[in-house]
């Protein structure tokens, strides 16, 4: 590629010689003006040479700029119409001529308007050519279209290689890079959260970013919308994955597995709006535990809740409810109280609002957009304002209406057989059946729950900060992807890993703690130039024993900014190089915080940095 | 949503109405046939009913079908300038029309075929819309909306939740899944690649999996192609990002960072043909250090080859040479060759091939496709050839043609450096400077370098099974991201690390190795029925223990099931709970592998276990 440097000369030569070419023939121009308003100005000095442009021009294009008819188009089309009446006889300019005719008024309004500068630049073009045309047409415009070609690779290069980007720098909308301290924050939360999934014997795995579209089809109802679909570069349409739930019934599908134990913590997508302040992204990592399998009811429904319990422990997450319920009880429910089956689905996306809407305002939507009568919604207001534990559950097996539908009994001994196992877990403290809660999902067929940290409590209230865990049963989702309608039942819990992230920052904010970003344990300095070489060798031997170890990337550090950095990045050993300590065959060694420093025999500084680093490692 | 028998029932009904409607006019229609070809039937049948439907159904289209032009387009659009002569009349029938008509045969050549279906399916909509206008058209018309309606839902609904879904159960191309196994494969791979960046003082980042568009523009050359596009649904253009160099660059010059040593492992996404049997996809991992920053000339530089030197030895990945050359001795040696600078960039790429092409096809690509003179390709030839350690440095050095070129002096110069560094760094017995080594990108500006895996060399000849690392120096990229052009020096190593599970996976599948997915220390089995209150106790203290434990998920298992997943599972402890032991106050340990059994004091068990434990994982 030529340099830029080089364009630029040969840009001013061809305009020289563009210009010598146009000057010749200025003086027969003389009378016309093409100012002001380059349209007006056009319409009086076209002429037959600028058709014959025109259509040239015209034929491998068909909009006069981009992909999409622009207000220059539908100009354009009306000079012509108005200046000449044999369009046909120039066939690209008529092809585009009625294509433009074809496009109404709306469409108009709608089209995108070009830019002046493009606008300016063909009209240039155009009365370009006539000069030409009259004088030596072939060869001005080959020397145009030079000129041309050598601003476009001009532009090219500036752009590539020394150009600045004209577009904000900044990642895309509803998503953000992880900066070394947060990577670090982000690191120790997983690894307490992957410590549980191990604990409960899960095994990993991944799997791509994106699904065949068809994957996700259907798996997400209203939802759906919020999904990231890739162009068609042609070959498979793609979309980025919604959750780590619909890829995992994949997985068992494809792979014929009936049962797994498994954790997956990536990456998932969606087209929200973003509330970035509540920590919510259209990026953001999902941390799934599932247990697939046909096994004894609520067993690993308990253990779910139980994995829950154990996380927001270890992570010191304040105090939190678990709240239960179950999808038979909410369809139970739904239909003794006279809700059509064929409303279900929408009620309890309705009901799923309770957390953060009052009653009366889900009631009215039950009524206004849902089509619900007063009285079927009041039924349903008086059950879904209930929670507590296993007395509540005996008091709705007896509850008049409840008692006599199928679905709400059954709903109802699961809820006690899971009430009881979580009593053996030792999870019942933290749990509430409530039956407000819905979870907005299509897919859950049993058990759902989800945790919700409480806030400050010293009101003597409890205030919900928001949903942190969440999960259910859904047995059919499996069988969607077997070709014989196999069902794979499975029961899981999605940690909002991302809040946490927000919660635990913003502790570590509050009490200013610095959190080292490396794991350096030995800085080697220098305390003289030219001692480069010595500090590289000691640094490869510290490397080849294991050691954490830096140094400066400059030949000839100061010894204070070496120091300075040590002390800035948390490093707790440095060891300093220098002449006289060299010839005495010693090294210095320094301890950074209390900055005490010591000989040590060249010899001895590996056995000595073991001693002084496993102290360092063995305070917390 | 109905169900799907409810909807089967409704659309019997719909579909009598209809019929009853229809039958009711038939006798009317009954010498004409619409059999066979539908576009002869439909011209012989066209009437002022039809075109009145078709300019109805235009309103709110550009084409018969979809969003591009299709035979139907063009066919229909003969047939209407056949049979009838005031298309005019017709509003959106003449938009159409006429818009089909701006294309040309080549572009119908190139248009889509619409299939027979679609074409059916519009014809009979309008000869239903003919038959209703006869007689009673807005009734009929309503009725056959409602079927219409019907059997999207039906459809919809049997793809929503009963019926099997009827494309192929498969990953997108280029992508896979991660089994356990693999994952655990993986984690050892990437743990041992992350200690080594932690002990050179790397920190950690994440950037988001899409950037904007514009951020990988004229970033990648010829490869731009293999970008992934997100498609546009609104708001910014994306893109799936092609490595994690670009968007460390982007970021550096956000934030406005001016040093930092960071890694990032990470997927990248390339829609390239992939070789999967050799190890190569379209979604795959990248795991980058770098070192940005102005700092003396090749400290950074190498430490990066120092450390592919730690990661390689580390995982044991056998002999392996980590190539070196200079971008600046590459220009000055095509310069000094002849090369025009414009074509700089693309003999390098052909270059780059000589790892898997012999010379004399290389050079066949300079003349034949590049426009290289014979000779002008034959010196290239004489240094492309050459490869050594410092000896070579100062032979060319003393080159005729080189010394008396600036770039390759210069180039030579830091080689001489760099060389001298890998020396202290003891990593010069793994190095060969080789003039053959180009690397593909565009934005690599000084060092470059590429570790390749050598095969067996029993027959006394180094075979090289491909390239497991490389990188080099970009001092230009940061730059392309900031608005006032400030450069941030960088050089990095990407570690091919999808390469090394591949023959991580083959080594292991070749030793026959078990590899355990979980990490379950404990199994609490029960010897009879009606113990799983005691068992899920047990997991409850083990679990507030530390331990890791799992249960069966069944209420009663059979004794031998669960002694027999212990074995299977490589689980080395089991606990076994009997009516008897319980009554007596213990429990039986067993050890899996010697199957021997003692009986432990139940309150006792947690010392027992910790002492156990501590044994097996002391045991690597």
């Amino acid at each position: 590629m030529l340099d830029k440097v080089k364009i630029e000369e040969l840009i001013k030569e061809q305009g020289d010689i563009v210009r010598q070419l146009k000057a010749a023939k200025e003086s027969k121009e003389k009378n016309k003006n093409y100012a002001l308003d380059p349209f007006t100005s056009f319409e009086k000095t076209i002429s037959i040479h600028h058709l014959e442009y025109l259509n040239e021009y015209l034929q491998s294009r068909s909009y006069l700029c981009g992909y999409k008819p622009t207000n220059i188009d539908f100009e354009f089309a009306n000079i012509l119409k108005r200046v000449t009446h044999n369009i046909n006889q120039y066939h690209h300019i008529y092809r585009w001529f009625n294509h433009i005719y074809t496009f109404d008024e709306m469409d108009k309004r709608h089209s995108d308007i070009a830019n002046g500068k493009f606008l300016n630049d063909l009209l240039q073009c155009l009365l370009d050519a006539q000069v030409g045309y009259i004088s030596n047409a072939p060869q001005v415009a080959e020397e145009v279209a030079k000129l041309l070609d050598l601003k476009a690779q001009l532009s090219n290069e500036e752009q590539a290689t020394n150009g600045p980007q004209k577009f904000t720098l900044k990642t895309p909308k509803g998503t953000r890079d992880y900066s070394p301290q947060q990577m670090v924050i982000r690191q120790k939360v997983l690894d307490k959260v992957v410590s549980v999934f191990k604990r409960h014997g899960a095994e990993s795995i991944d799997t791509p970013i994106f699904e065949l579209k068809e994957v996700l089809t259907g798996k997400y109802g209203e939802d759906s919308k919020l999904i990231y679909d890739l162009k068609d570069q042609g070959g498979e349409i793609l979309s980025l994955r919604y959750d780590l739930t619909v890829p995992f019934a994949r997985y068992l599908a494809m792979n014929k597995i009936t049962n797994i134990k498994r954790y997956h913590i990536a990456k998932v997508y969606r087209r929200d709006n973003p509330s970035i302040t509540r920590g919510r992204y259209r990026e953001f990592y999902q941390c799934d535990f599932d247990i697939a399998g046909a096994y004894d009811p609520m067993i690993p429904d308990a253990e779910c809740v139980k994995v829950i319990q154990e996380i927001l422990d270890s992570l010191d997450m304040g105090s939190y409810t678990i709240k239960l319920n179950h999808r038979l009880l909410l369809d139970g429910m739904f239909e003794a109280c006279g809700v059509p089956s064929s409303k279900f689905r929408s009620i309890c996306s309705a009901v799923d609002k309770l957390d953060k809407s009052p009653w009366e305002e889900v009631k009215k939507e039950m009524i206004d957009e849902k089509g619900l009568s007063e009285e079927v919604a009041d039924r349903i207001g008086t059950y879904v304002r209930l929670n507590g534990k296993s007395e509540l559950v005996e008091q709705l097996l007896k509850d008049e209406k409840l008692s006599k539908n199928k679905s709400a009994v059954e709903g109802l001994e699961a809820m006690k057989l899971v009430l009881k196992y979580c009593d053996f877990y030792e999870t019942s403290s933290n749990i509430l059946f409530d039956l407000s809660l819905a979870r907005g999902l299509d897919y859950y067929t049993g058990i759902i729950y989800e945790a919700v940290l409480l806030g400050d409590t010293t009101n003597g209230e409890d205030v919900s900060v928001g949903s942190i865990a969440g999960g259910g049963r859904y047995d059919n989702l499996v069988g969607m992807f077997d070709p014989k309608k196999k069902q794979v039942p499975c029961v899981g819990v999605s940690i909002g890993i991302e809040r946490i992230f927000s919660v635990m920052e913003a502790k570590l904010a509050t009490i200013k703690e610095k959190v080292r970003t490396t794991e350096i344990e030995v800085y080697v300095a220098s305390a003289q130039k030219n001692l480069f070489e010595e500090r590289m060798k000691l640094c490869n031997e510290l490397w080849k024993n294991g050691f954490k170890v830096e140094h400066s990337y400059k030949r000839n550090p100061k010894l204070l900014a070496q120091l300075q950095h040590c002390e800035d990045q948390g490093i707790p050993l440095a060891l300093i190089l220098g002449e006289s300590e060299i010839q005495k065959g010693v090294v210095k060694m320094r301890d950074v915080i209390s900055r005490v420093e010591t000989e040590v025999e060249r010899s001895k500084v590996i056995e000595e940095l073991q001693k002084r680093v496993a102290q360092f490692n063995n305070v917390p």
